[in-house]
């Protein structure tokens, strides 16, 4: 990029020094100013999706005759180089910003008309030729353009990551079935309970991730219901019908994404629930990944002071001092990620929380969490797959003995000697030693015959498809 | 009640002396001594689920032969005392307990048990007759019962609040259609935006609730889904297919919930985010619901020195101190049970999180939160409706002035006179006072005719049916 | 108490009947009305608080002559009755109310008002004789009366909460002596590290326990800070600085605890953040508790499939199915209560974050959930150090066996062969089951005696105080 | 930077290639694949941090004689660079990463030992001269290296956020002063208080703003606690007494701050409470901020309609399409940093009480939202100070106003003529307009000179020095 002297542009607060090889304007070098939150920039996706909505918008107000043709023909290819990518340098405000966006907004009205102009043969920042308000933000307000966005944004990467969660579901699957015959001692309050099979434990994995997925997945529907064209407040104040139908039928076409106009804009214009039950979904999938991971990680203790059930694949030296260490990192990490969504719903919460009248000015807090809760679980859940459940092993022999030596299958014979004889058996079992099957003949409670029969441990953790016969 | 003398009972850890009229027994005693933690008791609501589901079970097994018949009929009758609420006071562990549940589990099995007994002319603890464990529980396990039991209250609970809501969003329509004249200045930011309807406010308030119902009631579906006959750890052990089916179909039809057994029995005995789904659309909810509290608590604030754009009803001295004070205690409750239900869902959410393997020992003080945030919800919602919504008046003239003095309206000519030009308008009306109109023609921008035209705050609430035509 | 035709009381919003035997009159019943939230009542403790707070303005205002002697004698006794609990019955309201506590302050005022008219000889109801308003809430407005009351009720509990803390961490420092001997694999990452001994374990427990309490404790010096006479909202209208200082003094001498006027009245009345600094070393302990449980629920897994190190005592059943199964019902309820303080803070956050200009109206929800927090926490934690720490057993040998067949005492030897040949050896190890001393003496990197001093595990768990020798 | 052929390193895990002008080496590249989460890089001032930890860890091994000079002054020289920040680039690993915050000590590790080699002369990568396990980790684990280096950051950017704090809270007692003759309606529940002097609301600010400070400054007591040499889980394995005293030193002074080893170092590796303490501190300060900031945004709302009572600097257009707005911009930039540093809590939390046995695994994800909370804060009160506090302007008329036509002075009445007639008069003057003064001398309650001296509105705001005479 050749060096450019800078100019000066201005608005109603006073005039600014702008780079001249810059492409945002006075307003962006505002935000700047008084935003240096996080340093950070505003996230990609959302980049990206602002410029969807800004070519969609230029292209509704020429077909409803409100834009010059050749100015819109402008506008869509510098949105179609935000779209790309190729001017994601220019959008420098953070994603912590006060005015509901308005900064974000205007970085991106800004850079596509310097863009636009430039197109033209224009010089920069001759704004009475296309000016960032009147015309790349013609027929919108920050309050329509920046959530349609965010809609946009969200529904993109909630995709990305129904795909990644598919492809764990599939993974677990295949771990199910893996570990089908393999036998070992279930476990409740972390004490021994009564057998179960490795690969229904993994069945369990799937389940729950596949209801995670089906709730994640619900979330569309809201997040499909977009306020494009209800402008300030929702009364759709200097945008008209045509021009609302026109445009959101370009935002589908554009994005791909099923968008709907809101029934009901002003709702949908103060109302930020969509984005919470988003959260919320994710929140809760990554409870479950927790919780998944808390598993892992406690079957895969050891190698010899642990359980020691199975192996987690080695992926880095665990230690810096203890050589030969190797810790479960991946298991680690999901836990972490789920600190970070749950913390982040709950900033989400509180700025949902923090609407007032016709407008919810907290969004920008709102959504670079949420972008973030999205980003890091499609990040952590494809290496969580990869690196980790994919490459686990059982240690049969290990999970067997468990099950031998254990007293939890006293259970099974409950329905014929009763739960206190069952409950005597039990305890003695314990503090002697003596196994479980030489009490029961000591006893005599049971033949031989019998108790081999019933204390099969592979049979206890099939469902049973014929009555037992209590005693 | 006449005084007895107290019974001696005995398990595998020893005796303990019970009341001689206690229906409950030794381990009901030994959870009171082992959690006097909150000195409550569990809700009424699952009190009565619990009933529910020892009367489904007993029917069950004795039509799979597992059960003889008049101690069958027995259990049935003390369940339905259970149910029906007249040994409530019978159920005294607390409801914030270590042990995923069996300390009510067992307190249901007990409290059943000895009220069979009588039923059948026995002493009271002549458990070699009618066991706690193995004839109340029998086929059951607490990791089946209880959450069987709390998907049952919650189940109802819910459709209480979905009822009370209905007639919440019915109000708010009516609300709607009476304020759907009174023009008002819009706001974002808390600054004057452009002119809204007090209706449309309503409309807004009453499109979120919609989909809040929409949301509640969706959760059902999941909470429908229960592992009855899952026992221990969701292998169903001593449990068999015959009685699940058997017991799943009573138990639907004494609950009158459509109420069907998991596809997955392991998943659903160790996970617990569909509790956490109730809770998060509870929580979003209250989020909705709070910010529209603000909202009302800000369009009343005054009498005089406030907006003072509606009136809540009076229902209560606002003040020990300041006389004739009148506050909006009804929008602040709100804004309570608000907090709190958000609060719960972060104990729900930390509970839920701490499943291990095959169970989710931290239920009880999930399902504490749960029922309380339901209970609170509907309760509150209620008094909200009756004491607050229905009574609100609006101060017309109020709202008109703030319209006709603000400049906001200024916006309506943006698409004629450029963002430019109308800030310049806008800036100078602030700093001067002169009226915008005035100010208009001054600068001769637009004629009067077209001034009135476009300035008609009514015109500028309705969604444009024909184009605006752009300069 | 006999049968009493009911009064008509009045305020200025119109009329109600009140019980004939009740002492609480027309606003506390406006309030039941209002608030059917939870159905539950405010916290003795609270109570108490509260006719502390009315006994000292009482004398107060008749020190500074505004109030007649003999009335003030009667409000005096009325208010002990009050302390003594014998009133509790008449206080009605719910915990969760609108109105910032003028509920609750107003059914003391009518309570002690009526209870002291009956004192006089009088009829309750004669407001006119003695006004809750006029004498018993004289030179108070519920924005000063409340949050002393509040500030007097956590102290009490607070100062409870630290002697059972107290007992605590005595307990935990007699386990610490009492295991010092004990030598156990130290696990990071659920992984063997390298050896500790169990009494260190218990040192940390004791260690962060009195971190606990120490930051516990240091809240109580804001707490003392009360706004006493600052009336309605800081400025002290209508009460003068001779009574504040009295009403303080007397304050002090009543509860006995340390209060003092606070510098800035304005900001006391109108800032609940002590209370959220109290609510968060209460999420601290209760978090540092949360952990201590885990471990100790970890160590006493099993007893055959788990890491059985440690036995907690069996204080019940653990399974209504599992005969014989013990659960750690007392680790388990502090995760629970842990997780109920955490999402009290969460609500107490939240209401901490609602106030607004020169007061929070939030308070009653959050002195709710803070009181809640403290009386769990006591509870808990005395039956945690009862039936749960004290009892504690260790199995020697089962971590002695864990010891030495664990490969993170090769630890030891990095100092002397570096951490590659180190990891060399402990993969080798750990893949071929040769053990370390073994392959050490096959690769000749260290002689048998220097294997045998730098493999004393016992060794590894004390602090060097000589230098190491890095080869 | 020149191109260099790419190196081959290995670890006990394999191979990896390594860019040959990179600093960091296999572990570090493992660590990227890894964990690909946020894709952002560790705090400055953290890997700042971990250079002052090295440097001198290195020193003490230099002076314990366990490490030759040459090596020693190398890594001192490497470290200094880190510190610096010259080396800032190398440090690659994601913040949220599994392992405990192994991989960030390695990346440490490996880019010292690579800058120490070059140093001396050496190819990158000649790790049997120096080492990144042997050499630059000597006498330390990730354990005690991660922990001190956190403690250290922290604690910077603790001083750091004091001073912002300081400057913060000297503006608010420069508004204090300027604004303590200007009188306004105090407000409680929004509604119409009480008198009080705009200066006397921000000294309310002020005050807690100063509790803020003492709280957040006093958690640098415990901050200053460290475990350095505690090495993997605090028995100090391999570290010696005399290498630690000395490394503590070197570390108080190398940083300037009160560092001083722990008591119990067992504790002090495994537990985290000491994060969460500040965190908390952190928490409380924001929601005392984010609730000013909400007065401040309510005071300002307007201008036409809302109070309009002061004005907050103009710092940028507040709206793409509503010309002449302005929001309070960097009110609300408070409320979200706020909310974000509650989220960020709540992680913090959730991670601290994740803690398991010797070690804390998830302290990365800890520190990386205890850092930002830290940086947000900072940066967000600094522009907070500089671009709205500072240049807050009162409108005193529109005060006044609000005053004269209130009906809360009446309470300044109430100790001579009682709340009941005092109510009366309220409720009057609201329904029909007439002046409160007028009503009094209807009712010939008072005289108009006793009126005019008890209705002086500045008189309110004052505190008594002498007795209120009641009637």
């Amino acid at each position: 990029m050749t060096f450019q002297t800078g100019r000066v542009e201005k608005d109603f607060l006073g005039e600014k020094e702008v780079p001249g090889n810059a492409y945002y304007g006075i307003q962006t070098i505002r935000a700047t100013e008084n935003f240096p939150i996080t340093k950070e920039r505003m996230h990609p996706e959302l980049i990206r999706a602002i410029g969807i909505v800004k070519r969609a918008a230029a292209i509704s107000n020429v077909l409803v005759n409100d834009l010059p043709k050749d100015i819109g023909l402008a506008i869509v290819e510098a949105s179609d180089e935000v779209i790309a990518g190729t001017l994601t340098d220019q959008f420098i405000v953070d994603p912590i910003q006060g005015g509901a966006g308005t900064s974000f907004n205007m970085n991106a009205n800004e850079v596509i008309a310097n863009r636009a102009l430039e197109i033209m043969g224009r010089e920069k920042g001759d704004y009475d030729y296309i000016s960032p308000n009147n015309h790349i933000n013609m027929s919108q307000s920050t309050n329509d353009a920046f959530p349609t966005a965010i809609k946009i944004a969200t529904q993109q990467l909630v995709n990305q990551l129904l795909e990644t969660m598919d492809k764990f579901a599939a993974e677990l699957k295949m771990k199910e079935q893996e570990f089908d015959g393999v036998i070992k001692m279930g476990r409740t309050h972390l004490q021994d309970a009564v057998p179960i099979r490795l690969g229904q434990e993994f069945s369990a994995y799937r389940s729950v991730i596949e209801r995670d997925i089906e709730r994640i997945g619900r979330t569309r529907i809201h997040l499909s219901e977009i306020n494009m064209g209800a402008t300030a407040i929702g009364t759709g104040l200097n945008a008209n019908a045509q021009y609302i139908e026109t445009a959101v039928e370009h935002l589908r076409e554009i994005s791909g994404l099923p968008l709907e106009s809101a029934a009901n804009l002003i709702d949908s214009t103060q109302n930020t629930d969509v984005y919470t039950e988003l959260s919320s979904a994710l929140k809760i999938c990554m409870i479950n990944l927790s919780k998944m991971a808390n598993d892992l990680r406690l079957m895969a203790s050891g190698p010899r002071a642990g359980l020691n059930e199975i192996n987690l694949p080695a992926r880095q030296p665990g230690s810096s001092i203890m050589p030969g260490k190797v810790n479960p990192v991946m298991a680690e990490v999901m836990n972490q990620i789920a600190f970070q969504v749950i913390g982040n719903d709950h900033t989400i919460s509180l700025a949902s929380e923090a609407g007032q009248f016709e407008l919810n000015v907290m969004e920008p807090v709102l959504v670079y969490n949420l972008l973030q809760s999205l980003t890091v679980m499609n990040n952590g859940i494809e290496v969580f797959r990869k690196y980790c459940i994919s490459g686990i092993t059982a240690n049969v022999e290990q999970m067997q003995n468990y099950v031998e030596r254990s007293l939890g299958t006293i259970t099974a014979l409950t329905p014929y000697i009763g739960y206190e004889m069952s409950s005597k058996i039990a305890r003695e079992s314990f503090e002697t030693g003596v196994p479980l099957k030489e009490l029961c003949l000591h006893y005599n409670v049971l033949t031989a015959d019998e108790l081999n029969k019933l204390l099969d441990p592979y049979q206890m953790t099939e469902m049973k498809r014929e009555g037992v016969v209590h005693s």
